[in-house]
């Protein structure tokens, strides 16, 4: 998966990088905070994620992806949304692209719009990607599946390599 | 009751002044774009309001009342706003006020901070100034009532030229 | 409008005749105590009624009507669903019909199932007679413009003897 | 686990034991057709559960377990409620007990009262037994733990016996 690719950070002491979170099952939310589904359903239901689960086990992560409105989605503008709305979760500015609309992790990943919730189990691999809102009880049952999987290490360091070596440590395949 | 001060209109031809609205109840929703509860509860209040009522009979305004986060809240932002949330009634900007964080409208009618709700009756007078959130059941009996009582035009002329007559069709008053 | 056929009282020391409530509005919600849109929707709303006015102004009324499930829906069973929902305010049983499924008083009104909710103005005359759930905002404003209407008691008078004397305070008329 | 006392089953074809559900996660909800939270939150709730997992995965079971009102909650008035509120999972009439007001597995299994909820792994162990609502995120996170456990029939069987043979495969134990 490609890495965050972040401008500011809000609510953490430090950046946060994907490779730290090996461990622990992740829940990243793409939003805007002009989207309407985002601000009234999304939003809050990460704040009840964050609250549901222990942060040693799973981390919760919100990320801005502005693709439209940008004049008026900036840092400064974030920064007030996140006061008011009491969010308290860290909370990532997906670096604006100077190409396109699109900011690029946005872009890297693929993401069809806001709300957009990906879940990485502990091994860092995506298990759900899903646009638009999810029921409380399916994302509670999704989350529990993964955090219920054991963190494999070994193997999450052999899957890493494979996009430069081709190789696993079972087989090496041919990359074109 | 003073008057609108308003910068800027959004959903509506031409300004709106409270005295072309004589004859219709009003309701008038202070708000503010990055105000949780407006965004919510009371702006969706209204749409109902809008939806449940003819035009005719209720008129529906909502008035951005900016006095935080000034830099971030500008007509751009609301603009985008409005757009996305797919707000269809007349809103007006409240005339930022340069000696002073609260915008001139709301100065003048003393509100306490947003959401605010105000009814007025048929001859204009301020007959509901509500902080906070109203039920619908409740909102929808004051309503109920204001619209039940006729427009008295004769009654709304004579206090409209109170204040420079000192005067009413009953008596005069020493005004100091 | 007929009267009320009742075989049981809940929550009134003393059984209640429409005609006692002239000079108040009368909310009477017609339900069923297996109903599921009554029990979800209807009732809370009725207690909310109660809550939301003064008691004499708005006179809110339960009436189980039962026309299906007869055996389970007897009064024993009504008596510990009003005491596990905690309903305060008055319950009367419609009069079963030896000749029908239908209850006497939902029959003599016309009522097309369960939930039905009438508001009877403070004459006593019906203004609104609903088959389904009403929007809190909608319910509302016509509870609100009923109990801006006055009393008018010598219309009323004149209403209730005129279908035996077919003369009013104006005119007497000829009656087949 | 003491076994099911069921005196009737509905919406099944034929009774339900709990050896049969054996490698399947099991929800059972113990509630009361006059109970309202069992009503207007955990059988909605129930109806949710059904239609989000695989029937060969998870087992969803209703349980009318009436500690009070027993004359009106019979049988009959069940099937009534049933079919009123459109539930289609089995339900199985909990088995009164002529000794004293709670039936015979609400008894053994020492619940408190309704809304109760059990959820079994698939060897059949009762891993929660709440007493109240959950939350939707909750339940799901717990019932998604449950799923990705594997069933081990060895580990289950040898559990089974223990108790009268107290060894297990690896062990033997002393019993006083």
């Amino acid at each position: 998966m490609p890495p965050l690719h972040v401008s500011r950070w809000f609510n953490t002491p430090q950046p946060i990088a994907l490779d730290q979170l090996r461990g622990r099952v992740v829940a990243i939310h793409a939003f805007q905070m002009l989207c309407p589904a985002c601000v009234t359903q999304s939003l809050p239901q990460l704040t009840k994620l964050r609250l549901a689960f222990a942060e040693d086990q799973l981390a919760v992560i919100g990320l801005h992806t502005v693709f439209e409105h940008h004049a008026v989605m900036g840092v400064d503008a974030l920064e007030a949304f996140i006061h008011e709305y009491r969010l308290r979760f860290p909370i990532g500015v997906d670096e604006a692209d100077p190409r396109g609309p699109l900011p690029k992790t946005m872009a890297a990943w693929g993401l069809q719009g806001t709300p957009s919730l990906l879940l990485l189990d502990r091994q860092g691999q995506v298990q759900l990607s899903h646009f638009g809102h999810l029921d409380d009880l399916v994302l509670g049952a999704v989350v529990g599946r993964l955090l219920e999987r054991p963190f494999l290490p070994a193997v999450a360091a052999s899957s890493e390599t494979e996009d430069t070596q081709h190789c696993t440590a079972d087989a090496c395949r041919i990359v074109t």
